[in-house]
């Protein structure tokens, strides 16, 4: 599987193919996020406006757009629908800065650190229900039988990954788990609900689905390895957030399994001695241990399989951003 | 208004009648919600059951439950969409407890003193997502709508108040938007949600929510009301909450425009002192200055509507029960 992939030919690894070809969809979303998320209630489009102002990728909306036009779509429920996927994704991402008491996104404050955690968690809570009141307004039961399921496939693994933290008997298996939960699910969901508003058949959206959830862990194994691994000024927030924080993630793992310096990993997560000189020591076994290259073979498992999901779909330039996008995804460095 | 609400016949102000009218659906809703906030991630059904073992009223499922069976309704659809209302309901509780760093809830430890804002927040997601995966399979757009509209309202009444937090200019209309969105809406919304799974004419429907609405203002106002006048055994938290969050609530706007003792309440709300000695003389003002018997009045005038609303109904017991409700809030000690 991974000699079919270095076989491929090599492609400018990033987002652009995307975006350029979706751009004049990519403002319709962002006109519609700023529109639906105003209330009278300031504070609430001041936070929201903040955090999409951040920026960020606006990938799973993307996926969205992507997955409808795909499927041969030629209307415009995908792009509130999209936008409704950036609500639910905003709204997790408020109240995990607040869960992980971080202080920086993007290189810039969090919302929660420039406000308060109050106003993360209840602006959080806003835009979770517009967006349902927006599926709602959209009017397909599938749909939001879709996007419900994963918001609560989110709150539950993120449960499970709190449940978790400092446990260093973790397993891959049980680790999987959990971020196909907090993270494969949203773009899953994001996918087949392209699928989905484009009336596509059962093959197409199953394929679909398939594809964001390989995707997606693919995604946040790439995430786990770039907290230990990133260049701190294109990551655009400290590195070693997780291990501060006390998150076992893959890379974790697998050196801990290694039985190398156990004492040391037993030190940083039982007792908590998680300062920047173990942080240095951690960055240097999870290398030498060769545990960051076995995560990211692990991922390029993921991409394979999300690929492979892709070939049900005749050649075209959607499918092949499509593509560009699933290696991107390994060679990205924020 | 209130003199004929004064000539109603004496009450035994409590639950007794809806609950004893009830009791075999408030079973059923206290299984249904034990069956529904299951999860594989023990910590979720951990907490969300510690938080529905500290019992409370039920008062919010118990309304839509009446509410179907006062329109006539025979199915049980209205026990589950009790129970969501109910999940809504907890998670709101969940975030509230966070957000006001509260320490005890019904005289017992809140979830976030006992686990952490962490476990809180993200279980609080859990069932707020999980509310809405029940209402998808009940399969009524027009509930998932009231709903959905109704969790945006409080997390805006939410943040509202938020905002207005140490406020004295509030005024009594912009408090009365506040409460409403935060508290009444929901009252609302499960009393509608009661008539639409009946499938009542739209005068039944209005009836049914304004009763909910006037009767969450009531509610709230005599909420505001124990956090000053509450014997604490009675009501489970200790008193003063309120105002040691710097929570501006219409008693202490009544008290401020009276122009009695401003330095008093601008030194409490503006620079913080709000100790013991502080909420005594607070407590001492808003007694002498007559506000919290103004705000009683306001809440009386809510019952009045809320009475009002229940004539389109023929008397049966269901109906009494509820006419016994609405004068239970102006009575109750907890």
């Amino acid at each position: 599987m991974i000699a079919a992939l270095k076989s491929l030919p090599p492609l400018t690894p990033n987002l652009t193919s995307l975006n350029s070809l979706l751009s004049s969809q990519l403002s319709e979303i962002n006109e519609c996020i700023l529109e639906k998320m105003q209330s009278p209630v300031t504070l609430i489009p001041q936070i929201a406006g903040y955090l999409v102002s951040l920026g960020g990728k606006r990938l799973r909306p993307l996926l969205t757009v992507a997955a409808a036009e795909l499927c041969g779509y030629k209307g415009k429920r995908h792009i509130q629908l999209a936008a409704c996927v950036e609500f639910i994704h905003t709204a997790t991402l408020l109240h995990d800065d607040v869960v992980d008491e971080s202080i920086l996104r993007r290189g810039q404050d969090t919302a929660n650190a420039l406000w308060s955690n109050k106003a993360s968690v209840l602006v959080g809570d806003f835009l979770f229900s517009r967006a349902f009141e927006l599926m709602v307004l959209d009017g397909s039961l599938d749909i939001l039988q879709i996007l419900s399921q994963a918001s609560s496939s989110i709150a539950e693994g993120e449960v499970l990954q709190l449940s978790s933290s400092h446990n260093l008997n973790l397993n891959e298996e049980t680790y999987l788990k959990i971020i196909g939960s907090k993270t494969a699910c949203l773009f899953s969901a994001a996918t087949e609900v392209g699928a989905l508003v484009a009336g596509a058949d059962e093959s197409k959206r199953k394929a679909l689905s398939r594809f964001g959830y390989s995707l997606g862990l693919a995604f946040q194994l790439m995430d786990d390895i770039l907290d230990y691994a990133a260049d701190q000024e294109k990551l655009g927030k400290t590195i070693g957030d997780d291990f501060r924080e006390g998150k076992v993630t893959l890379p974790i793992i697998l050196a801990y399994q290694q039985g190398i310096d156990c004492e040391f990993w037993e030190e940083a997560f039982h007792n908590g001695v998680r300062d920047n000189n173990a942080l240095t020591h951690a960055i240097h076994l999870l290398k030498e241990s060769g545990a960051l290259l076995k995560t990211k073979h692990t991922a390029q498992v993921f991409i394979e399989e999300a690929l492979e999901c892709l070939t049900v779909f005749s050649e075209c330039p959607l499918k092949i951003a499509l593509e560009d996008l699933a290696h991107f995804s390994l060679y990205r460095e924020a």
